[in-house]
């Protein structure tokens, strides 16, 4: 790509057995190269390895023959399995010395929650001469910063709120001043409805015409496809002003399946909708069995346009509480349009709040008969003026069976208030 | 470690673009680590790459290198951003040519879903001739297993539902039928109440004195700490009787702090105690908006123990679902342990369940006050005769605080219950 300036290159490493044996879901690597990318930094390759010698020092060899920045994630807890900071000792040919701050906030660690300290925890203060040391407010574990070659290694714990908080202090102001990186502009339109092919093909000639410096990536996300279009040039400003030609363009060509231009959740969308409308919403969960609430809880804030939820998981409590009547649930099973549409209008009234949605469903793996198949769902969104039900037939496990019937429901409360 | 046989090695490839920009969090190399696992096969490395024809002929190289399995996923969809398929034609030395089987099997999804079929479609029927094609009966692109120089090379899509498809019905028994893998046994023991560095000293011992077969891992799991022992031997049954005897030992240290001796969720703990007493519980939540049901309900047939939740987030939720008395929440605050303790009280009422869990917090990043900051939660667990309260302070980022809250609470009605 002509258009662009030479890129800085980083490798992430992650150090630990865990991971290997599958125990952990790697969360942090994703919230690393989010970062970065916003700095104009371009993760190269991501690896993940044991606890073992070799292994790292492979890794620091191969990741430092081809990136210009390596970060180490794990490894440095204070347990008999964590080897990397004396492989990294090792390495970078130092010693390890203690570091006095690291270790005045360790001892202040202990004391202020009157625990008694050991030596393993009194040795987390210990570094290699030759790093940098990048203090550790949440933790024990300091991130140390070594320079070779013209590379820069830096490792960090691999506890996801203390990785995040050394990046955020120390690591990224660093690598800001170390490198002069290219504008790198991501925008992402969210899309329902329409398959990923059928897309592609109505998007041909507008692919065939991406200048070379703008790329297109299609990314299923359970239930919504989002499409994302990425520009690199030498400032932020005029990279992102051609970027945004295109992405006009881009949403142009479907305006029969976006659904909204930034890369949020779902349940984001329907807080801003519900926000500048001053309305509120609750819902009524059988089958998701709290999962619409919670995704629409996670989001700060959720509380000025979110009441709550009756989880109706069993057949009483949807006559109990949201009023759902024995001879519908009788004449028609729980999984059924009667029933969410009595579970919807009972929610609204007991839950006080303008908009609803209420599903019921089978999510599997067992629980399907002939008429009802494992996947069966019924949804009911709107208000107590205006109720839509819908039916879907999913064919997923029973956790992505769960996100798929929350994602449609939320998709088609949007579609009605907006 | 002389007790072992030779070590049967796979790297895992994850190609995509979304990987390295952080948009998708690979979870599929953790689900394919532990069925690997569970066969005897270790996972050498994992690494992700983008879609680059460079990097993903570096990457087969390099981990042909030192795997005797590569397992390949991602980059085989329908749009023009996947390039995996003719990077490996290429590598592999074929010419690509049609799979009369797949293309029956694509003819079919789109004749059955009335759907246009597209040339991109088409070509999803194409395969290196030097390939045995892994027929994929959940999407359009078929698997790829490769042989070259004594190693094994597989491609799969990487949308998780195919992906586990294929590897459950082709690659798990063609890798069982060649190699001549040792067993590989883990027993892990789940732990609450004491941290790493306190667990790590009362096991020096212990750790010193175990067999260079057996191996200790601390993993910590946000208010949780598992103790993972993991043995190696020449046949599963010989190596799962020297575990058990090492893990007796370290339940024996461990009296206090043991929550259950198998690797499950605390919500699967709590289903199996009450399945096994014949009785329900239920829960209230307001800080944790629903994540403590989802917990519960994402187990298959958690509806046998388990009937719903009451999601108060909104204070009115309180008193007119709950009960809880406007005089309690004015001269208490929501996040007292005056309401939580009528949040379960009226939830025990309105769900009719055996047990319960009430939980009231601020969960951040917002809303604390200097005399209840960010991260004070009050939890309620018990029965109608017996109710526990407890106060807990956190001090993690708002879904960890979450996940806390909702692990700590159902670790008290766990004590409680046993």
């Amino acid at each position: 790509m002509t258009t662009q300036p030479k890129k800085v290159l980083v490798s992430i490493v992650t150090i630990g057995d865990e991971l290997l044996i599958g125990q952990t879901i790697d969360t942090n690597s994703a919230w690393m190269a989010q970062q970065l990318n916003a700095m104009g930094i371009w993760v190269h390759r991501r690896i993940a390895i044991g606890d073992v010698r070799e292994a790292i020092i492979d890794a620091l060899e191969k990741e430092g023959a081809v990136s210009d920045i390596i970060l180490i994630t794990g490894g440095l807890g204070p347990t008999a399995d964590d080897i990397t900071k004396p492989v990294l000792c090792e390495y970078f040919g130092g010693t390890l010395v203690r570091d006095e701050v690291t270790y005045n906030m360790v001892m202040e660690f202990f004391e202020s929650r009157n625990l008694p300290r050991l030596q393993r925890n009194v040795d987390q203060s210990l570094v290699p001469d030759v790093a940098t040391v990048l203090h550790n407010i949440r933790g024990t574990a300091p991130g140390m910063w070594f320079e070779k070659d013209g590379k820069i290694y830096v490792s960090m714990p691999g506890v996801p709120h203390e990785m995040k908080g050394i990046m955020q202090d120390h690591v990224m102001p660093r690598l800001q001043t170390f490198f002069d990186t290219p504008a790198v502009v991501h925008q992402t339109l969210l899309t329902s409805g329409m398959g990923e092919s059928f897309i592609a093909e109505r998007l041909t000639d507008f692919e065939a015409n991406l200048p070379s410096g703008i790329k297109l990536a299609y990314l299923p996300s359970y239930g919504l496809l989002k499409l994302r279009l990425t520009a690199f040039g030498q400032d932020g400003q005029s990279t992102a002003a051609a970027l945004s030609v295109y992405f006009q363009q881009l949403k142009d060509l479907l305006p029969d399946i976006s659904v909204y231009d930034e890369d949020v959740s779902l349940a984001e969308v329907l807080g801003r909708l519900l926000t500048a409308k001053h309305k509120t919403m609750g819902t009524a969960e059988s089958c998701t069995g709290g999962y619409i609430a919670h995704s629409i809880t996670q989001i700060p804030g959720s509380s000025a346009w979110y009441k709550g939820s009756v989880v109706s998981y069993a057949n009483e409590i949807k006559t109990n509480l949201l009023g759902v009547k024995q001879t519908t649930l009788q004449a028609n099973g729980a999984v059924s349009e009667a029933v969410v549409r009595e579970m919807a209008m009972g929610a609204l009234q007991q839950l006080k709040t303008d908009y609803i949605i209420a599903v019921s469903g089978i999510m599997g793996p067992d629980g399907g008969t002939p008429e009802k198949p494992v996947g069966t769902v019924w949804i009911a969104a709107g208000s107590a003026e205006k109720l839509v039900t819908v039916k879907f037939q999913l064919r997923f496990g029973r956790m992505n069976n769960i996100q798929m019937t929350a994602t449609y429901a939320m998709n088609e409360l949007r579609k009605l208030i907006v």
